[in-house]
């Protein structure tokens, strides 16, 4: 498989004089310090990595269009990213070195937003921040959804199935009509998108035939120019809530009681329960409790656990709405999960009409308002040098499984001598394992047994049964390989779409494992 | 394009042979009087209409692949459906007159149902009555989400994004994890199900990649085998309720009251509003009311409004949960709906772990256990003949939105000298308007006036901005050219991935709009 685009070098330059002309001078640049920008933020520190080539900024769908017709006339791959953030994941850093980054940051209007219905349609280079700056702007008295990091593209979470923490946290299922512009420059509308003048594209999820939005997510099909985005009218009662939970094997004992609790809808959010290391990390670097080698000690971790307000693990949630039903979730909220031996239960309460200026980032992201304050949590190693890897798996709101994903990790993590961060986003149904593979990027020899931990653990976690929902380009062969069943009847399937809707393979080839033919060596 | 399946007969004579080796006696029948049954039920009287082929029937996935490999072979075209029951859609008719029926009564095995993360695992013979007898004989403290009619197949109805009316009524929504047989035989599992033993397959609905499950949904590029399909825990408290509303012009007030109940959770299901002569119907034969030819006038369905009990709109919806909660969620709806001036507004409770045995229908439907009474409503004109189409739009949860479909619903079929028989259901954010197009089979003016009212229909709702979400195979063609943003991108891309999925279109031709590139003139 290749890994460096193989153009020739004349194509290229070629390519870039008409992108040039199609682009101007704002929208193409070979400066290598802008480029360096597009390069995955934790690399490690020596030798050659996943390298952005010259970044393409269209400003419009017309222009996308244009940039598809030259790279299919001079067969140069472009990597498709909305803001480029992604840390942990590769950041906007493209699968195949020498990729033309196709960043959609200057196609960043918010198009429209429907008070009544609560939606919002955007384009790809529309951040969080900016989607919120524009309803505070507008006087809307509709929330959105932000996840910990606000500067991301809302669009590009929603395609990588990220995730936000109010009631409309699961993104990819808040999203609804998309706008695409396919390799043969056909712009297509998923959806009652499809009609001439729809009335309804941002409100019901599909047309007639089949439903197309999901093939867009997590793949190399096609370049998403605009999507419908739900939001929510603000509640009359926002209650954030804490659990502390005393020992680490607690963690078994509360998801068994919370599982009924998502599934009914009492918690209408969605929870992360987050380990003592990995709470820590928000307040403090790690020197401030260890400065050893090897992963912490256990002593320590208790050390941090008993500090007030933290435990083993920590659960932030939220209620939103009527308030007697929200002071009737919170009773049975507290029934369930505070009466756990040793637990802690907090909560506060505002009035979701009129919320103050929340210092706290959990506070603030679980009532929709963006923030970038738990970036500090990759600073655990080596500060301003700290980067991290999301190792994240998906697995049933139970005990056994809940504790068998953080055995495997924290297990697998210990044995590269790396500490074990970790929090569990929690779904309606499903667990998301996300391990926060810390690191000090200016560490040679950790960085490259943080990169090997995680390829270690996507194998083992499959054994298991657990599978990877998203991944760091640096394993998505290697994930993809697991999906095996049918004798990788997945991969297979995506790489014919791939073959007949992107002929020349310019589409973020190698994006989640799913190569065009002539990188391929089937 | 091809309306009659055109493989010579000496090859559909081939492949019944080794179709009939394959499957057997129980699995093929070309009895005239069998194949018969998979008629539309609602068909003109006279004339051809869309004709079955013979009946294939198998009974494994290894029958199934060994079906496309022969339906490959010989280009003999397949229409695939569960139960076959799709009434007001075509019932399990194919578009293309000949084409074999693959039925999937045969696979009707509920092969697991986990009763701690809810939900089954089923095939797509299982039909909603089958379901919910496995539930009742296992002792399954679990609710299960049916559709008014419970004959038809679970994944059927969930490929044709049809509806229930718990709160996990949007059944498209409620499915989780899908095996899918490809034409060309590979057995595809979607999203988690990749891993060759994967804990959470049936809990979160993406894998690592592309998310693929919409695709196989209204459409023709596979076969499914195996669906997950997400139940719920027994609510402590099932409240079912009904609204009256006393004035036609009260829906469009009430639908604007109704929208942010629906938003923020407040009724969790999926109501139902029903107008005058479609709750009639359920009760009554048309000439109990009525006896003269053209639409009811307006003085007879006040008198149906007057009867105790209903309007000249009904709305059924239920709240399920704690029942302080739901008691709660009474006063809230109460509030805001039963205040409309001549409204009424009632509610019934009842224990959700030891529910009676209902007869009231309605009540039946909104606690998951299934029923056909409501068939009777098709009855309305005719009784025993007694027809119907489903005209099935989209639009906002308005009321601009709703009165207008309302109205041109109702002047089209006035014009056609029919009356109008409606229902919304209503989702999380839009509404699906079904115009009962009922009519009398025997009566063949009667019929041609109801299908040309449809088609007439098509338009005019394209016009205003609201498509069809599922459309009956007589004018699938005509619905699919309503979606023709970006030059009829929508359907050129189905018809991309189409030839190259499916590269002998043996699959369901004509499916949604949909052909195969031997059927088509482009």
């Amino acid at each position: 498989m290749l890994d460096v685009m193989d153009a020739p070098a004349a194509a290229i330059d070629a390519a870039l004089k008409e992108l040039g002309d199609i682009l101007g001078t704002d929208g193409l640049t070979v400066d290598e310090g802008k480029v360096a920008e597009f390069r995955d933020p934790f690399a490690p520190p020596t030798g050659r990595w996943y390298e952005p080539g010259a970044v393409l900024m269209p400003a419009s769908v017309e222009q996308v269009q244009e940039v598809l017709r030259v790279a299919n006339a001079y067969k140069t791959p472009l990597w498709t990213n909305g803001q480029g953030r992604n840390n942990g994941y590769g950041g906007p850093a493209p699968r195949v070195s020498g990729s033309f980054m196709l960043s959609m940051r200057r196609m960043n209007r918010v198009l429209e937003v429907d008070e009544d219905s609560a939606w919002a349609l955007v384009e790809p280079g529309v951040s969080f921040f900016d989607l919120h700056a524009h309803l505070k702007s507008s006087g809307s008295k509709l929330w959105m959804s932000v996840p910990d990091l606000g500067w991301g593209s809302i669009v590009g979470n929603a395609l990588e199935h990220g995730v936000g923490y109010t009631p409309l946290g699961d993104h990819f299922d808040a999203k609804c009509g998309m706008e695409v512009v396919l390799a043969n420059g056909d712009v297509l509308r998923t959806g009652l998108g499809g009609l001439e003048n729809p009335r309804a594209w941002h409100v019901y999820k599909h047309g007639c035939g089949p439903t197309l939005d999901g093939l867009f997510t997590q793949s190399n099909f096609g370049v998403v120019t605009k999507m419908g985005t739900w939001l929510m009218p603000a509640p009359d009662c926002y209650m954030p809530g804490w659990l502390t939970l005393k020992n680490d094997s607690d963690l078994e004992v509360m998801l068994e009681r919370l599982r009924p609790l998502m599934m009914n809808g009492t918690i209408p959010n969605q929870p992360m329960i987050i380990n003592a290391v990995c709470a820590a990390s928000a307040f403090w670097q790690r020197d401030h409790w260890y400065t050893g080698d090897g992963p912490i000690p256990e002593d320590v971790i208790e050390r941090i656990a008993e500090t007030p307000g933290f435990g083993r693990w920590v659960m932030r949630f939220a209620l939103y709405g009527d308030e007697r039903i929200v002071e009737r979730q919170r009773e049975i909220v507290s029934d369930a999960l505070g009466t756990i031996p040793g637990a802690t239960i907090t909560f506060d309460k505002f009035d979701g009409h009129d919320l103050p200026e929340f210092e706290n980032p959990h506070q603030r992201v679980q009532a929709g308002i963006p923030s970038v304050a738990l970036d500090s949590m990759t600073r655990w190693y080596g500060g301003e040098n700290g980067g991290h890897i999301g190792f994240s798996s998906a697995t049933p709101i139970t005990g056994r499984d809940g504790g068998a994903i953080r055995d495997l990790v924290r297990d697998q993590l210990h044995a590269a001598g790396l500490d074990y961060s970790g929090v569990f986003i929690v779904g309606k149904r499903s667990l998301i394992h996300v391990g926060l593979v810390v690191f000090d990027t200016a560490d040679d020899a950790q960085t490259r047994a943080a990169y090997a931990a995680c390829r270690t653990m996507v194998e083992t976690a499959a054994r298991q049964g657990y599978g990877e929902y998203r991944s760091h380009l640096d394993f998505m062969d290697l994930v993809a390989d697991q999906y095996s069943f049918g004798d990788h009847a997945q991969r297979r399937f995506a790489e014919t779409i791939k073959d007949c809707v992107d002929p020349n393979g310019i589409l973020s080839p190698g994006k989640q494992g799913i190569w065009p033919k002539a990188y391929r060596t089937d």
